[in-house]
C-alpha cells in the first residue's frame, strides 16, 4: 500500500519482521519503552482482545499485534493529528484488521468501549506529574511526557473499568512514581503481579520500571531478574539485542 | 566483662569493630538480612534516637551502635529468653549505654515509649504471611519468620507512632511483599523514598529489598542501583566485601 508522508514526517524501521512507524520530526517520537512494553506483553495469549491507552503513534498496537496472535488491539489517542498519523502507519503494515486507533479522551472511555470486557490493557503514560520539571516547548510532546490531559490515576481507573475479571494491565513508568502506581493499582484492585527493573547499566540507578497488574488478583509480587541495556563498553546487551531481534554476533 | 553461655548457645564474630553476638543454634541465627539494613541505615545521625523492632538477638542495635554515632537505640522483642541472650551480647560489646533489649510485645508500644519522639526505626520482621508456606517446627524459629505475633501493618502502624515528623522508617523485606509494604506504609503517611534490591547474582531474581520511608515525607521514590551479593564464580562481589568490612584482596 502507498503511503503518503507529510511535511516532518519519516518512515523508521521498526526492526522486527519488518514492521514500520511514521514520525513526526517535530513529534514525540518512540523509544526504547514501547519497545521494552511490547515484550514484556508478549505473554498477551492467542485472541485477546486489548486495549493501548495513550497510543501516540501506534507503536504498541503494531509492535503486539506482530509479536502476539492477539485477536484486536485498540489504541485509544486524544491528538488528531498523531492518531491519523498511526492509522496511516498501521496502513503501512497492513494491520487494519487487528490494530485500530480511536481519537478521543480517554475519560469519555465508557461511552466508547465495553466495559469489564477486554484481556488486556497496555500502556506508555505520560511520565510527569503536571507541574514537575521544566515542561517541553512543544505542545504535542509535552501531551506525550507530561500529565497533562490525563493522570496516572486516570490511566488505572480506565484500565480498571475497561479489564474483565483477571485481566491484566501492562504499563511502562519512571521508578520514582512507583510507589504511587503501586498504591494507585490497589485502590483499584489491580493486583501488581510482576514488576521488571530496566538499568541502563550494570550499578547504575534504574529508569524505567515495567509492571503487570491484574484485575482482581491475589497478592504477590514478582520481581524480576533486572533488565541491563548497555554493557560496560557501550554496546546492547545479548538481553536487548534479543528483544530487538538481532542476536548476539549479528 | 566475663559472659556466659547457656546451653547450645555460641558467640559468633560480627567480623566488624571486633563486635560479637551471642546466638542459640537451635533458634533463629541472623543472616546476610541484619547485616545489609545495617550498612542501608548507617546514614543515621549523630545523637539520633532509634527504635529495633523486634530486636531478636540484638544484631541490628549493636551494629548500628558501631557503625553510626546513634545516641541509644532501644530494641524491642517479645521471647524473653531471647531478650535475655541480647542483653548479654550488649553486654559482651560494652554497649550497655547505647543499646537496651526491653521484653515487649510491640502492640504496647504505647505503655512502653514515647511517641512522636524517634528520629528513626529499624525493623527486620517476620516475612511471612501466617498461613504462606511451610511453618518452621521450631516455635523460636517460627516467631522469627512468620507474622505470628505481630503482621506487616502493626510493624508500620507502631513505627508511625513512634517517629517524629520526618522520622525514618528502614526495613529490610522480601521483594514479594513490595505492594503491601508500599500500600501500607501511604496509608500510615509513611512515604517510601530509597529502595535498593539485593539480588543473590547478576541475572537472577532478587531476593531481599531494603527500604527507608519518611513520616509525612513528599512523594518521590529513589530506587537505588542494585546490590549483588555473589559473582558468577560464587564469590562475594566487591560491594559485599566492602559492607562486610573487607576490601578486596583481603
Amino acid at each position: 500500500m502507498e503511503i503518503k508522508l507529510k511535511e516532518n514526517e519519516r518512515i523508521d524501521d521498526l526492526q522486527y519482521k519488518g514492521l514500520k512507524i511514521i514520525q513526526n520530526k517535530n513529534g514525540f517520537c518512540f523509544g526504547i519503552d514501547a519497545v521494552l512494553l511490547s515484550d514484556f506483553a508478549k505473554e498477551i495469549k492467542e485472541g485477546a482482545n486489548v486495549v493501548d491507552l495513550g497510543a501516540g503513534t501506534g507503536i504498541l498496537g503494531i509492535l503486539l499485534a506482530g509479536k502476539t496472535k492477539l485477536n484486536k488491539i485498540i489504541g485509544i489517542e486524544i491528538q488528531p493529528d498523531v492518531c491519523e498519523m498511526a492509522s496511516r502507519s498501521i496502513n503501512l503494515n497492513n494491520m487494519q484488521n487487528r490494530v485500530e486507533i480511536i481519537n478521543e479522551d480517554i475519560k469519555n472511555i465508557e461511552n466508547i468501549l465495553e466495559t469489564d470486557f477486554y484481556n488486556a490493557v497496555v500502556t506508555n503514560p505520560p511520565y510527569k506529574k503536571i507541574g514537575s520539571g521544566a515542561k517541553n516547548q512543544n505542545e504535542k510532546e509535552s501531551i506525550s511526557r507530561h500529565e497533562v490531559k490525563c493522570t496516572l490515576e486516570d490511566i488505572i481507573r480506565v484500565s480498571d473499568k475497561l479489564l474483565k475479571n483477571c485481566g491484566s494491565l501492562y504499563m511502562v513508568h519512571r521508578p520514582e512514581r512507583l510507589a504511587d502506581i503501586i498504591y494507585c493499582l490497589r485502590e483499584y484492585k489491580l493486583e501488581p503481579k510482576k514488576i521488571k527493573f530496566v538499568y541502563p547499566s550494570y550499578g547504575k540507578e534504574p529508569n524505567l520500571i515495567l509492571i503487570k497488574a491484574v484485575k482482581n488478583g491475589n497478592p504477590f509480587l514478582k520481581i524480576e531478574n533486572p533488565l541491563f541495556v548497555y554493557k560496560e563498553d557501550g554496546t546492547y546487551t545479548d538481553d536487548i539485542l534479543k528483544i530487538y531481534g538481532r542476536e548476539k554476533g549479528e
